[in-house]
């Protein structure tokens, strides 16, 4: 092996084994290395899930390197933005080390990204510093990174939906920000990551809701209606399956009701 | 053949073959009929990305039904919404026609959908109001939508970045929108479709673009940077392109420099 070493980011898509493509699937058959990243809150479906990806795809043994993450700080800390700073700079440290250590020159290592890299994640940050340092430490390292299926386009596909309106923005937000009620400038918002239910706090009036969970799985679980209708129903049905699965990941579209704003919309 | 008709919208990917996924492979495989929806400005490069997928991933020979659209009005057409109402209509007509005559009892028929279904293509609200208005007339016909890896996280891949920024929200939008300038309550904005080059004609002031033509094809042109001072080198380069291969599709993120608008950012 010889020429720089090389980090990809392999987005493996939002739940469903047959979202992957075949330039992740490539990925997989090239790499020499595998990181995993264990996160104290490990999500055992998550990991089983890639490694049934894994072994799916991969014809010869893959070395695996654990990378252990510090406690990430809950978004009630104090300065939440310095925790996480903190947070990320004890993280890019550890991952720096071991990318050191378990990646030789010309190797070519890669992380098994849910969904898309791109998106509310922040394996690329981490791995841009990484290979920034090593590379002006004179270890070049190249990124290289795979798009995947998003929860966001998983979530309208399993409700056959477009995301946007004809001539209108769609917007993808953290719950936080939507904790005020829905932005003025846009109708359509996708949440990613809300693990404070925030669809049912706002103002429901003249918004929809398309709500989806464990999307592209056996467990699918999908809801949607008028939000003063339904929110309860996702309450319910939300905490269920988090009881009986022990974890949940749910997306979901608010779509203000544009007749009760500008008149009727054709379409 | 048994049971109802079905109508399958295959997201194929933006550009990469290799974006494909198997769950669109194993679509295009089972499929009985291919829509080929012929536009009149039709993109030979387009159709001939389209008979590569298939003739890689099919064995068997598949039948091909031709729709032609009317011609669409243009964005400067006087109430363009009533104009793309109308040929909404028109083109829901020819379609509906087709696969009457073309769709037998119990088949399934697909789509290749560029990019991904649900983001800025009208192919999925035609196919749906088809669908429904067949199976009240008791022939039914079922929609299924397989997502694809959309243009915008083939650029967030292809510039190694991250859509959004800790704890922001991104907006998708399409160009209209952006020509009075960048939204205040969002500082990331990916403009799809804009045939007008609008990043060229709003402040660039604390904007940053990140710039990508045919994106994961051969042909693939990035440029990024300040915009104020790559906006030019964008236009030529677009212009040399958009002659020389006779067609052109590029998408952008416009992002806003925070440390001008509320201090620094850590990251």
């Amino acid at each position: 092996m010889a020429g720089p070493r090389k980090l990809v980011l392999i987005g493996i898509g939002a739940g469903n084994p047959e979202w992957i493509t075949l330039q992740a699937i490539a990925a997989i058959r090239e790499i020499d290395v595998l990181f995993v990243v264990l996160k104290e809150d490990q999500l055992d479906d998550l990991v089983e899930a890639r490694r049934i990806i894994i072994e799916r795809h991969r014809d010869v043994p893959l070395k695996t390197v654990e990378l252990r993450d510090p406690p990430r700080p809950w978004q009630t800390t104090p300065d939440y933005p310095a925790a996480v700073a903190s947070w990320r700079a004890q993280r890019l440290e550890s991952w720096s080390a071991a990318v050191a250590a378990e990646l030789p020159e010309g190797a070519s290592g890669g992380f098994l990204i849910w969904g898309d890299p791109s998106l509310y994640e922040s394996t690329l940050a981490i791995v841009d510093k990484l290979a920034d340092a090593s590379t002006r430490a004179g270890r070049p390292i190249e990124v290289q990174v795979i798009p995947g299926i998003s929860c966001v386009l998983a979530l309208a596909a399993a409700f056959k939906i477009p995301l946007n309106r004809q001539g209108r923005a769609v917007q993808i937000a953290p719950a936080r920000l939507l904790a005020s009620g829905m932005p003025e400038t846009v109708d359509d918002v996708v949440v990613m990551l809300d693990g404070k239910q925030t669809f049912a706090r706002i103002d429901p009036a003249g918004l929809e809701i398309f709500w989806g969970a464990y999307l592209g799985t056996a467990a699918e679980l999908l809801i949607s209606g008028p939000l003063a209708q339904v929110r309860d129903e996702i309450l319910r049905v939300r905490a269920e399956a988090a009881e009986m699965n022990g974890w949940i990941f749910d997306t979901y579209l608010l779509r203000r009701d544009r007749v009760s704003r500008s008149g009727p919309v054709r379409n």
